[in-house]
């Protein structure tokens, strides 16, 4: 059987980890990334596989199987994902919770325009969770659901750090609050804001003479991004900065709590704990590359998100092969 | 829009939970209720629901859209799943895992062969548990997962206690060991063995008289049930046996350690803590029930497993309304 022939469009934290779930699926050949960059001024991972300029992409349609298109939702995804959707099936990360309906909507106009099939908004969060929370909500009709995030880097709150006078390096942690997740596994069903569920935890190395109490009190206080959470700001030397936050965990809950019959109490409870975020997400984009190019071959075209993919199609294993070994 | 007109064969504990699932879903409604019991023996938890004797079922076939069949897995279901997906459209939690093939290609046969769509081994082992595992290693591929049942009574292991000489009542719960579940979470991989994750713990009351020493070692040295087991009997009396021990708890873990990357630790894990272990599996069996309506009426017919179904058609949400929400 022939391999699924796979391209990566942007090559960041994302795009790599991309190419390193590739090498962990036997079914999968990765043909080549795509860059805004000069080409020969990226380096792979892997030996012997070509970087293109992305503005040449159109040359490579019939040599691609499925395109993972590892931009930023901010700004990238919102043109690249409807344009690309023309001439590849492609699948990528969307992650702006409220303009999913409207990349939905450009998605699928554009897949179904070129016959292609288009999956959106998938890793863990929208992805994973996403499906969990459907799940658990379909199946205990009676009760509240509860996302937790952390422990994990938060990009936009580290760049908040990063702006405060005084600040040489900083880093900032999404914690759940571990009260909040007891309370929520005791069936009790409160009243939970982000804020009730969540602090944050920052590591700080701070400019050579600069005042640590006035940097502390600037992190604290600054709206929108700590003023209303309990924060803890640590200092570190940068050293232990390099050493101990060079990686990206992340990871997170999805709770269900719920009741049935006469009141009894039932909980559903999803959760991750992941060394990497950029690998994980990476993980389950090849996942779903899989489960695309079946669906595809099938005849499907438009736009899909989790919801719409039975989880039989993301394995490797035949129909047959899952009932014996999975169910 | 009209109901879902569901229907409900065996009125156990299973049945009994599925007629209270329904009562949480306002798009469904139960219409009847088949038994092999004389009718009007069974006294149902809703006023005003038919009991028809089983055998008068195939008059029924054009009042009932899902038909959900809660007999046992030893002898009922590898009988009646298949005779009646020739008629209805049928869901069962068929649970003998090793003759899932088997109970699957029958009822595939007899579904085809009238038009209908069946679905089989729903609820959570086999069931959610089993769509996590297919998630899991399809995401990644380097791992291993682990499967930890309890705290929960099993129902052969508490007939077992019961025929031990000088046993009154008797109950037996498995539970998880906790520091193999830490093990697990740890990411060392470790083997382990259905003996190494689980030990067994047993409420007896007491024949009066009976020699207490001699039934602990009864239990604890049974074949194949307990000897292998680390085992604990704890004795008490019937008055605190009835008030403890009346219901059905049950529960459990999957989890999937792996690596991605150059070693990278990453962890999914899935749990369920459940009051009712037959309330929870009906409510499993009405949100398939959904799901089943809605694929027939595209036209699928035969045999699907929780693999063949993608999770929106679980959810009285629309598609549209399911990327707004729980995206």
């Amino acid at each position: 059987m022939s391999k699924i022939r796979i391209a990566i469009a942007g090559y960041g934290n994302l795009g790599k980890g991309v190419e390193l779930a590739i090498r962990q699926n036997d079914d999968m050949e990765l043909v080549g990334v795509f860059t805004r960059r000069a080409p020969e001024t990226v380096k792979l991972l892997t030996d012997g596989i070509p970087v293109y300029p992305i503005a040449d992409i159109a040359n490579y349609k019939d040599a691609v199987d499925v395109l993972i298109i590892c931009g930023g939702s901010a700004t990238d995804l919102p043109v690249q994902t409807p344009e690309l959707a023309k001439l590849f099936n492609v699948i990528d990360s969307f992650d702006t919770h409220a303009r999913i309906p409207e990349h939905f909507a450009n998605v699928d106009a554009a897949a179904k325009a070129g016959g292609k099939l288009a999956m959106i908004s998938l890793g863990w969060d929208p992805g994973l969770f996403s499906l969990n929370r459907v799940y658990a909500e379909s199946i205990l009709r009676d009760g509240a659901t509860y996302t937790f995030w952390g422990k994990g880097v938060s990009q936009g709150h580290s760049d908040a750090i990063r702006r405060v006078k005084g600040v040489k390096r900083g880093i900032q942690y999404t914690c759940p609050v571990e009260s909040a997740i007891e309370a929520v596994r005791s069936g009790s069903q409160p009243q939970l804001t982000t804020r009730d569920k969540h602090e944050r935890v920052c590591y700080v190395v701070a400019e050579e003479g600069a005042d640590k109490a006035q940097i502390e009190n600037d992190i604290k206080t600054m709206k929108n991004y700590f003023d209303e959470y309990n924060t803890t700001v640590n200092f570190i030397d940068e050293e232990t900065f390099d050493r101990e936050h060079n990686t990206l965990p992340h990871g997170g809950f999805v709770i269900r709590s719920g009741k049935t019959g006469n009141g009894t109490s039932q909980t559903i409870e999803y959760s991750l704990k992941l060394g990497s975020n950029p690998e994980f997400t990476a993980s389950v984009l090849a996942a779903y590359a899989r489960a695309l190019s079946r669906l595809h071959a099938e005849g499907k075209t438009g736009c899909m998100t989790a919801f719409d993919v039975a989880p039989g199609y993301l394995s490797p294993l035949s129909p047959e092969e899952l009932r014996v070994h999975c169910l």
